[in-house]
């Protein structure tokens, strides 16, 4: 209110330059581009944000009808306790004063005063959506099955201590001192591997320790298709996200200047590539172009290019997301074949085109190929790969231990709709799955107890 | 075009700085710096424009399929007709130069020449989507019932005469003169007041008058649940809605300075923490965590930091939203209990959450406790209720004397897409409810003549 | 990354002003500027994307939920496809170095270097979301019948070359040389005619070849409606585009200084405009208002003022807008009364609307009022309307002859989901419609053959 007196000596600047608060302060254009970046920082967060709605769209529009309520119930909780979590604790362990390994300093928004800490609140926000991206990421691996309890204790764990710890070995040195990884130059520019893999290889550990949904794998050993419920919603989570990751990809610059086109168009065409070759790897295997393959393969070009956005070539980023979206539909059967259900495709979408992308920002570097390099991305890759998966088991066990991930199976059939928040997503509408009841070859072998 | 021409030279200017517009215009800092306010003005009001279909989908997500169609088109309505009001005479009511109590200018954009009409283009844009939202807030509450022409009307009303006048009391200063409540120090720097409040006690009047919808009380005097039809439209509302209040919130400052990061955390953090409250507080008192009610808390957590926003720590934003998301809880069964119908919970979120987070603005004021400034809070707390809800009960008994507020029994019954509109929402869909005939006890005792 | 640790100094400008980026390069406002032109044209590209999840679900809402997969993969393959065509070929024949007629040079990128090249990616980004866009209303209008393949061939066509030969005539100039029409002095600030007229006569051109739905026109020559299957995501769709004309128009000025205040305003004016009078005129006519017609009449209004938004006053967008509302009723019967079947209205909206609009642009100078103006604007409207109805004609006639533009009567009658896709897009929901088989009234004399 009182800012709204004072612009009208702004609204009124050029006409009356002697007036307004051109009087109190005498603005220099340096003033003038950090005011910019803030804008330009926090728009891009407000973007980064709105690919919680992409996210909660998606898995549920991949997922069935009776467990609606709850994907949108995890969703929710995961941005608002990892919110939380990340300003207590996750900031400062990711962007404290880092001994190489966590920082140490930062937590509460301890750190700075006067201007550092304007700034520190807009890298803290646009840091926060990095941040539950990750954890959210998960929830649509271990979907349709698990108990709401256990995944808001992990979905806090993750976003206070887990995805900042290994953040801060990558983009630690905001402040002060470096992390380890970042040390040897790798390369990841806006997180192919800092958020996405981590996410993705989370979401493994996750799946592995939950197990498959009832009828994924009948005793055969046969793989049973489970289809999403609403496609639309799901399509219009792509479309949500692809435009969230405008904000992800060339905001990661946190400076509003002419080096963020480069980074929107190769974030641009290697999403087109990646839903391209999706589409058309779907339509030669199987004779007919699969759309949840092609929205996945849009995701898979987004995230195969977050490492590189800044460092290739727009034809190189053709490249990147057009392999990243054949490596999503491939990567999708394999999970299959060994008995890992993914409802969504996040561990492959995230984790294994995230790992791609990382390895392509070092092969197409336009700075020239070097041998060092590759070395160095897959030095972080395997970094990711190890911490990510090993802590995710130990903590997705010991959750399984202490509160148990998974509901029951009469739950599951029920759906986690009703069970665990009384609800029902569609309650106007006759919907069928809803009443399934068990049948013989619906049993999973691999299901719960 | 032209523009585009001219761009060569911006577009060269790191280059061949001696060339382009630079040439026929030097450019100041104090000139970049006025651009910068337009576009982070304008840019935030896109964003609260986008808040409409927020509303949109949370309205139609918490409603039944039967009256899809009806709330989609009062959405688009209200913005409609109030986007043309607010230009007509709103605008100059709210900020045209002003006797304490309402402007008299501006009427029609007829105030400003020269560089400060593009202001007032800026900042009316920026106004008439906050007035928009108040009107919108309304239509939550007395959905399923209420006749669309006489929604219409009303809805003209609120942008063009009642918003605006309260609103001039609160805000009124910015070109000439001063508003009553701004002169004793009234902090509601967003509008957790002179947006939510307002339409949430209009909201409240206008519940009261139109009565419940059938089915809602038995004649037992029992509070019988009537639960939305898609509650991922809702879930989406609800994200959008967060996604929009960053242009709310810290597009307010209508200046892209520094000072919008520490609104962009304090918006974050009440609205997580209200969403965490409220999940709780539904988990303990039920045994189960309510969807409804926990997108309703995020919602309640962002109401409450309007006011504040801009003059509380992050800590504060954090108690500030946690006490909302418990209170729309209580608020809700409050309503249920006197029997006032709202079914989205408009009274609550807006209305009350709104009454708290003006009150908080003052107890957790950054500058420091004072009995003065929580007086002064007070006054324009009660100063709202007495005059949004008095207006309303007014208006409302006027436009059911004239028009009649309420659909008839039948059309009730039938829903309003059909008997208002000709149409269904979900025509390719087995829905049950719409052809809900009148059972003994859905005949509501309160319900229309 | 490193851009991370250079913020570092941004963050602290204020601070310590000696140190950081300052340091490097002492900042110039003009400099500062081009930054700011730079996120201000980007962030408007953004919102123009968002664009394609609005028109996704304005048609898969507009029609039936056997072909909402159909529909979805065709709008996620016209940006993707388009953006491919558009980086190869269609930038370089719009915005290369032109003969008058089409560009020769800047395909791939290959033109700029240096600073310049760092514009073209800006460029290039924001005009890729315009070419996607005239190529997915076209998808519209010829929904529910048409073979993907078919589909992918003429969307790839469009983006890469019937759009931007159109594009250079009127907006070619920008970096060397002058399409004819702009050299007449042809205003089209946004595109009602270069982005709007286009895709809605070359829909024309594809709903003329590809043949009405079966069951849109019965053998005695009645209109029979097909209602769109979900209307919450159509209204959805609306507002999600009515969002993104905010990019749309206001962004075309490519440059972030004050004259976009007035095109938000005009912008918001017409589109109110024209939701309230296509409201009005339905409940007119048909004694109750009809959402779909609402819905669109705000499409109408916006696309009406796409071409004047910048030289017209805020009273005048009002009447473009208002013309436009009823003007896309009336169309609508037309076009149903000589039996063009295009189910979501695309070519009323947006080339009925698009010449209205570029005419009114002519007729409501600000400027003041010329006769040779007009004249110019007939001109333009015209050349669009002959080029590209033209080469529609032409273009679907020859993938008809190829590939074949139409599915098969029994493919029709069971859905493209299934047929095209494999899918479903609601396997949860029992619908009706899906199973639909041929009755005797439903055959369809201008059905395929």
């Amino acid at each position: 209110m009182k800012k709204w007196a004072s612009i009208l000596g702004a609204g009124l600047l050029l006409a009356l330059p002697a007036l307004g608060w051109a009087e109190d302060a005498p603005l220099t254009a340096d003033a003038v581009q950090n005011n910019l970046n803030f804008v330009w920082t926090l728009i891009a967060a407000f973007m980064v944000f709105i690919m919680q709605a992409g996210f909660a769209m998606v898995e549920v529009g991949f997922t069935r009808a009776k467990n609606a309520c709850n994907i949108l119930m995890k969703n929710m909780m995961d941005f608002s306790a990892g919110a939380i979590g990340f300003w207590a604790v996750g900031f400062g362990l990711m962007f404290g004063t880092t001994n190489g390994f966590f920082g140490t300093t930062d937590f509460f928004f301890s750190g700075a005063t006067g201007d550092a800490e304007a700034w520190n609140y807009a890298f803290w926000m646009f840091q926060t959506v990095f941040a539950a991206t990750a954890a959210t990421i998960i929830s649509g691996a271990v979907a349709e099955r698990t108990k709401f309890s256990a995944y808001l204790v992990y979905s806090v764990l993750v976003s206070a201590f887990v995805y900042p710890i290994f953040g801060s070995w990558a983009w630690g040195s905001l402040y002060n001192g470096s992390g380890w990884l970042e040390g040897l130059g790798f390369i990841d520019f806006a997180g192919s591997t800092v958020v996405h893999s981590m996410g993705g290889w989370l979401a493994l550990a996750g799946a592995i320790v939950v197990g498959p949904r009832i009828g994924k794998f009948d005793k055969a050993g046969n793989v049973k298709p489970i289809p999403g419920h609403n496609i639309p919603l799901a399509a219009l989570g792509v479309f949500i996200l692809w435009f969230g990751w405008y904000g992800f990809n060339p905001g990661s610059t946190t400076v509003g200047d002419t080096s963020i086109a480069l980074i929107a168009v190769t974030t641009t065409l290697a999403a087109a590539a990646g839903a391209i070759t999706a589409m058309l790897a779907t339509w030669l295997k199987y004779g007919k172009s699969d759309i949840g393959m092609t929205l996945n393969g849009a995701l898979a070009g987004l995230v195969g290019i977050t490492a590189g956005c800044a460092n290739v070539s727009p034809l190189s980023a053709v490249i990147i997301g057009g392999i990243a979206g054949v490596l999503v539909l491939f990567s999708v059967l394999f999970f299959d074949k060994i008995k890992v259900d993914d409802p969504v495709g996040a561990v492959s979408v995230h984790g294994v085109c995230g790992a791609w992308g990382t390895l392509a920002a070092g092969l197409f570097d336009s700075a020239g190929f070097s041998l060092k390099t590759v070395g160095v991305q897959l030095t972080g890759i395997g970094a990711c790969f190890v911490f990510a998966f090993g802590v995710g088991l130990i903590m997705f066990k010991l959750i399984d231990v202490v509160i148990g991930m998974r509901v029951s199976k009469e739950e599951e059939m029920a759906g986690l709709d009703y069970t665990e928040h009384g609800a029902s997503a569609y309650p106007d509408f006759q919907t069928v799955r809803l009443g399934t009841v068990f049948a013989p070859g619906q049993e999973n072998v691999n299901g719960p107890k």
